[in-house]
């Protein structure tokens, strides 16, 4: 058998995949990559605008970044978490030193499910309240709490599980929830409807408000002017832990260390995992403020894992922030978002009928499909099967021409590599092009 | 600052550790381990009893494993779960060559606690009933669900958290729940106890029972005769599904690929992490029968991770088990708990008097401690602080004459890597030999 039939053989035998129907799928064999770009058996290339599942932010096999694994592995693999590493600590105190404000401590976990699960349990356990506050339009991952959490689709299938989720609605300056028309008033009616959620749930009750600081996967939902400042001043009048969930947004993905630096604020705690070492291995974790620190000094945290502060893990996390360091890593993600894709996207927008908006900062974008000008979504929301369809042609299209497009529902999102060159977000925004014309075939005038 | 000094100070002001009371911990730095030792930075040496947190099954920095991490971080560190990878394939199909049955198919996850939330996932969905039936004595990871699955201390202060868990009671023939005097008996019983709690519960809204296969770490708790088949029968005649955890059990540990082996009981699905790949990478899954995989074929499966199938964990899976095989370590691991740690665990029960039970196999050991011939445990259920002085002097007696022991409650766990060689097992011994002298001194006769 040849390499490629042998992975695809092995696979549909005995691979169980994440989010599918099992015997709907084809997954597609990849045999390399490297920078901005991967390839199948076939020699076929693609430009990766997907950054994989948004979080290769160094791009593929950084070359530096691999010898730093390899030196580990040959050093220390794995200890286990009782004990003090060297790089446990060091990748500790390097989060520490780029979280904003008075957040200095690091629990680390696999990836930003378990991240937030433990973020929950310290709110809660830090407040002696229940209620965890979330958004419609979120993701935060599949373990019990964290789906429950979660304000999409993949949520349904699950319920009942965890219990104390409430769900309100965050901005959405496009569709706003609020009748809104301008980005002050999102703000302003986003808060009074947090506040009176808050008020009724019960202030007393509420844990902590937990909200991807931009909302992912759910849309790229860039937070208007003020309403990030708002939830921190609703949180401190009710004495409420405000989490921030930046598993996806963090480390570079926003052309911030965190995305909350964008707006100054800072949250009580903060959730990361992918771009900390972009998933050369799992790692994800919550930074904690002092406040929350101090609950479990005397008290013992009930949480655990056995691979937290994995000294591999940890290892690649530390490399990876230095690359990003010395190479401009976070600078260079803001200088794309500002000169290349903002602008490259708005032209996009200004040609393409089927573009209902465009959104995002750094390498976090959205383009929104509309099927008229009325703004209806190209696709109806938690499309499938022949619903999608509009939406497969705009993805067969960028495939076809070299690009891997990251699509969710009636959206394109742009999220390539932090590390994509100038020049390369240029052809893939080319491709985008092409792609969005099959769009606009749909687009009743 | 000297490198020990740097570590302990990393690990103090910036790393949260699992279980623990932040202030009250003084973590020790390690430097380097090396097959069963590992040593801190003043160069003292330990003997691995531990394998860590029962993960290190192929020891410490095995070259083959580490060389194989390195080629493979080389080549493809991460693609996201939704391709086809030649590792995560290749790891899959050999995870299910050694699968006991009809469980052929794998869905990777991060670690332990993701594998038994996703196991959970998949029985409720199969059967479209809820509730899922755990033991009292038993651990399952920290996440929602699996910490309610939990039967130990460590699920109070979580409570209350996820829906659907019911507690019962298993096997335990040195201190009978059941009133029992043979492990026939304790077998009998054990199983008419689970039918009533199952009659009582409601079959109809029974999804699973879940059990480790042999409960780690609360004790060792060795499975008499009939039980996992008594089960395994309960489960077909109600139509409930079985969930073998064997995170701490599998791979080596009792001395086969999987513990239920040993009985030649096969369940419906298997939770594994820990020894698969030793820990050197975060990895963990479920093993699942073709009967509930057929579930998913058309019906998406609603559960995933960023990290599922994760390529240099996989690779490092697949060298894992290579290894495993050319070096005989299952085999190793059986002879092990035959020829030296069973025998040299019964000999010193003869001799020491706080040696209530010795029990296990493979490298899978508990030696029970009690203050009278009442079998009084040496520390209450669950001590801490000043409480469990008795076992923190055994603890230190092992950790000076150079053994890190497990420890937990009133118990010493004999839990070596499979690689362990014999002497270093007899030079193990001969440090508890030592300790449990420090034990007789708490025991009244
Ligand atoms: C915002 C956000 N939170 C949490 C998660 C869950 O992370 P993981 O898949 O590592 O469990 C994701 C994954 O996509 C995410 O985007
Ligand atoms: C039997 C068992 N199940 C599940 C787990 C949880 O695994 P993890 O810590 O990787 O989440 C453990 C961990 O010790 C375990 O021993």
């Amino acid at each position: 058998m040849s390499n490629e039939a042998q992975v695809r053989a092995d696979d549909r035998a005995h691979v169980f995949h994440s989010w599918a129907a099992q015997g709907r799928i084809d997954p597609l064999p990849i045999e390399r990559a490297q920078g901005s770009y991967f390839w199948d058996y076939t020699g076929r290339r693609y430009l990766d605008f997907s950054s994989q599942l948004v979080n290769i932010n160094i791009g593929h096999q950084h070359p530096r970044l691999v010898k730093a694994i390899q030196e580990q592995a040959a050093k220390l693999c794995t200890i286990q978490p009782a004990f003090a590493n060297d790089k446990r600590g060091e990748a500790a105190r390097m989060i520490a030193e780029v979280a904003p404000g008075p957040l200095n401590k690091v629990f680390f976990t696999n990836g930003g499910a378990e991240a937030n699960e433990n973020a929950i349990r310290m709110a809660r356990l830090h407040t002696g309240r229940h209620k965890v506050l979330s958004t419609y339009r979120s993701y935060h991952g599949a373990t019990a709490t964290a789906i429950t959490a979660t304000g999409d689709p993949r949520r349904w299938p699950n319920e009942p599980v965890a219990i104390g989720v409430v769900h309100f609605w965050g901005p959405y300056p496009y569709r706003s929830p609020f009748y809104a028309t301008t980005p002050e008033q999102e703000t302003e009616r986003a808060l009074a409807h947090l506040r009176d959620t808050i008020v009724f749930e019960g202030p007393a009750t509420v844990a902590a408000v937990l909200l991807e600081t931009v909302v992912g996967t759910n849309g790229i939902l860039v937070p208007p002017p003020g309403y990030l400042a708002g939830v921190r001043a609703l949180c401190d009048e009710f004495g409420i832990v405000f989490i921030a969930d930046e598993v996806m947004a963090g480390f570079g993905r926003c052309g911030e260390w965190f995305a909350v630096d964008h707006w100054g604020v800072v949250p009580d705690l903060i959730t990361f995992a992918k771009g900390v070492n972009s998933g050369y291995l799992p790692l994800g974790g919550v930074v904690i403020s002092d406040e929350i620190a101090e609950t479990f000094r005397e008290r013992p945290f009930p949480g655990g894992l056995t691979y937290s502060g994995h000294p591999l893990a940890c290892a690649s996390a530390v490399a990876s922030m230095q690359i990003f360091k010395e190479e401009g890593i976070i600078e260079h993600a803001r200088s794309l978002g500002e000169d290349v894709i903002g602008p490259g996207l708005a032209e996009l927008a200004e040609r393409h009928p089927s573009v209902g908006e465009v959104r995002g900062l750094g390498v976090f974008w959205a383009i929104e499909l509309v099927r008229d000008s009325a703004g209806t979504p190209l696709v109806p929301f938690n499309a499938a099967g022949a619903a999608s369809g509009p939406m497969n042609d705009v993805a067969a299209a960028c495939k076809e021409r070299g690009l891997w497009p990251f699509i969710h529902f009636n959206r394109v999102h742009v999220v390539p590599p932090c590390t994509t060159t100038a020049a390369e977000v240029r052809e893939g925004l080319a491709i985008l092009d092409g792609a969005l014309t099959v769009a606009d075939g749909f687009y009743a005038s």
